[in-house]
């Protein structure tokens, strides 16, 4: 018995202990926890000296002077000990060590936290491989070239990790993911469904983290690049930059689809386009101006090439002869930013060839066809559209589809997305379009550039003589009181002029075949979006 | 009686003829004004062979080629016979002979009608000693050296006239004179009481007229300039262009002053910055950014120095270690463009040189003085205005007396017009500036740059840590709901970042000394102009 007892008591005490054990065990494994929590939320750094890795306390401001590499170069930095600041755009944990592909704009590499390593400790990997995708870390390494070459990453090197500093920390949820938004493809997403597509709207609401994807660096990087071109074409030919206002009195010419607003106590409304300064300015002998600026349109059209905001490429300048020499320098300029962008953007555009693999490189010819209207209209004749084109074309213009029709004529003929319409009916163009007679009928002295189809480029000679622009805008049912400013101007004398204005997010667009405009605005305002 | 009457007869038969006469030489004279009235209104020139004088009709818009030289190039082209487009300077008649001054921008020729010449008809003299100035002339002629070269004109060579066709007719009578709006030198114009000087509100309203003055050419080639060179420096350093939205959602971050405007069924603002949009880049990865663009400010201000509407020199750029590598890279720039601007506009400054030859030229040192604030604070309290400066300076900034006055220091001490003041008072810098300790004080990581003792730049880092924004926010005063979208950016992981906003005419007036923002503003806009 007393055996049995002292055995049951035995095992009551061994049954016991064990509990008291587990009991330990589970405080033991709780504290461990607290103090892993404590470790990936918490850890932080108030100087770069003294710890190996944490997150850097938002009061520090003023870092020591640190050698920094940038991936682009840090292949040929091999064998030394370096900085670097990257996005977390990929983290695993595997045992002893966590593997980090740090991200530099497209640039990636890899760094490797490696607790076999002398001062790497295991925390400093648990640490590590817990950080959030999207934060912002300062990393202190070793570029070395591993035997087998890191095929994920364009950096051949990789960074074995001395330290790691969160210097910026992304909450762990994200709206999407960076390499789900680079799925930009429509035709490569719908033949594979397990591609992850990101929507739109959901992109333009998280527009900074959008921005962050490879395809729109790519996009943004283009487009500083056109008006670096546009720029750099017309400052050759002894044009000057302006910077006209947009700030109006009164309504704006077209009166309707303007945005209007209190100015103090006066009635204001914002500049649907530069075009009237850009002829003050040429009435003020500048002789040759341009302007990059926004431009102002209260449409209510949700399609895929309008916005309420966007980016005028204006010109403007004097003619001597003939309209036709404003013609040939809009064209030479458009050739030359089609191969700046070609020259200048080349990784970029391999980037774009590379995310969307569908889409036709854009295409024109040394030699741009140049359509008058009236040809195009028999072009479209022979169409299957013929029936929708009026017998009489004195008031008329194409339709949207019309155009898009005709850009595929003109592609079938010439082989080209690129080319000029030009002699528009009277009654087609505003009443300050110089006009011509041909033929016993009205036309202007008019052009409209065409890609792909869609028109991005407007564009006339105007009516520098006072009587004659007093005379058409009677004609065109306008009150003489609302112009008299724009009227009197030519009363002190105009040389004969010419311009155009280019809309820069669709020439993008239609370059990049990218096939909705609010892709090439960097935060679009359209009738229904007004944030971020 | 007979002989009497016969001689009253005589006499009266005389009379008669005599007043008969007199009557045909009034009808002959009156004839002959009637003439040279329909000559000097209506001679008018439907092609450019078939006669040597007129004016060119308005229908008239296709003309032939022609072989054309500009005055800058006119006496290289000695012994040719050219086309010359121009407008009339000057015109006086002078017995056989018309002496013409033709005008291009700056460049001016003499034009000389002479009816001794075989082409030249006296009718062709008269017509042309009517011309009005400001009016715009085709004209063929020969390139002639005179034995005397011509004075009052840029070109060393005259031209001899064989046609001469107005194009444009100004009214003949014009708000004022280019000659009289060439005079833009104060002092000058106190000095000599002779001088006419055109009132600056005349100007404005006649701007198109006003921008043809040789200073205003001058000033506004210069500001083109100025934004080359802003955007060649920051290119050149891999930043990246960018077009941020002006209507902004809801009201601006400031929340007053603002222009506020429907937006469809919305309420929208004007931006007061670009600063949102330039950070939301940053965040995007586009590492450095810049900017172009308007500006709107609904400020009541009525100052030499305050537009509505202005042009802003905006850039953004990631930081490593400290805000002195934006601080470093902005002073780089702007001696940049000040050096730019010496190099590249010659002939402007010349011209300014002599228009206002009152006005000392801009003076900066190749090491930019740079004064902490406490030191300026220190400075000025060794000076009469010791007694405006409290002792707690906590959320203290300078008056625009006290910036004049310490400019003036700067310019005693270190013989410069161009300096940097930096870490202001955190209670003097908007909420998101990166607060800063020093000796138990907070201050920001901030800067202002000053040009002849006026503020014409204004920068900071960023805080890029959402929590410290937040707190930031809420000591301002500032609800976090009207913020939340900026907040929540700096949530997806943002580097450490800082940039600056430049007022385009504001540098330009202070480097130039023209004293007034409203002649380097195209089209000003202010509390009390809002046209032309």
């Amino acid at each position: 018995m007393e055996k049995r007892m002292d055995n049951i008591d035995a095992e009551r005490s061994a049954g016991a202990k064990a509990k008291e054990d587990a009991k330990q065990q589970r405080l033991k494994a709780r504290e461990e926890q607290e103090r892993q929590k404590q470790l990936l939320l918490e850890t932080t750094v108030s100087d770069l000296d003294s710890k190996s890795f944490g997150y850097l306390l938002p009061t520090v401001t003023n870092l020591p002077e640190r050698k920094w590499v940038d991936i682009k170069d840090v292949d040929s930095a091999e064998g030394q000990v370096v900085w670097l600041r990257g996005r977390i755009n990929d983290v695993r944990g595997k045992g002893t060590m966590a593997f980090i592909i740090v991200r530099q704009q497209h640039e990636s590499l890899q760094c490797i936290v490696d607790s076999r390593q002398e001062m790497v400790s295991k925390d400093m990997v648990k640490w590590s491989a817990s950080l959030s995708m999207e934060s912002i870390v300062d990393i202190l390494g070793k570029v070395v070239r591993p035997e087998v070459p890191v095929s994920s990453t364009t950096a051949k090197c990789e960074l074995q990790v001395h330290k790691i500093i969160c210097i910026s920390k992304a909450n762990p949820t994200m709206p999407f993911l960076i390499r789900d938004a680079n799925n930009t493809d429509d035709e490569e997403a719908c033949k594979n469904p397990g591609v992850i597509k990101v929507n739109q709207d959901t992109r333009l609401d998280n527009r900074p983290l959008d921005l962050r994807a490879t395809l729109n660096l790519a996009i943004f990087r283009i487009q500083s690049e056109i008006c670096q071109q546009f720029r750099n074409f017309l400052l050759k030919r002894e044009f000057i930059e302006i910077h006209s206002p947009k700030l109006l009195g009164g309504t704006s010419e077209g009166g309707c689809n303007v945005f209007k607003l209190k100015y103090f106590d006066n009635d204001a409304c914002l500049a649907q386009s530069p075009q009237l300064y850009k002829q003050l300015a040429v009435v003020g002998d500048f002789r040759r101006v341009f302007e990059i600026g926004p431009v102002f349109r209260a449409e209510n059209s949700n399609t895929h090439r309008h916005l309420c905001e966007f980016v005028g490429l204006d010109m403007e300048m004097e003619i001597r002869d003939s309209y036709m020499e404003v013609v040939d320098l809009i064209d030479e300029m458009l050739k030359s930013i089609f191969h700046g962008i070609n020259t200048e953007c080349k990784t970029q555009l391999e980037i774009l060839q590379k995310l969307q693999p569908s889409i036709e490189p854009f295409k024109w010819l040394e030699q741009t066809p140049r359509i008058r209207f009236t040809e195009a209209v028999e072009m479209l004749r022979r169409t299957e559209l013929a029936d929708t084109i009026p017998d009489d074309i004195t008031s008329y213009d194409f339709s949207t589809e019309q155009e898009k029709r005709l850009g595929r004529l003109v592609r079938e003929k010439y082989n080209t997305d690129y080319y000029i319409v030009y002699e528009y009916p009277l009654n087609a163009r505003p009443f300050y379009t110089m006009p011509v007679e041909r033929d016993g009928m009205m036309f202007t002295h008019s052009y409209d550039f065409f890609m792909r189809g869609e028109e991005i480029l407007s564009g006339a000679q105007r009516i520098h003589n006072p009587d004659l622009l007093l005379k058409r805008a009677k004609e065109c049912g306008i009150d003489p009181k609302t112009i008299s400013c724009y009227i009197e101007a030519f009363k002190m004398g105009a040389s004969p002029h010419a311009g155009c204005g280019i809309g820069l997010e669709r020439v993008e667009m239609l370059f990049l075949g990218t096939g909705n405009i609010r892709r090439t605005s960097l935060f679009p305002r359209d009738p229904r979006r007004l944030t971020p």
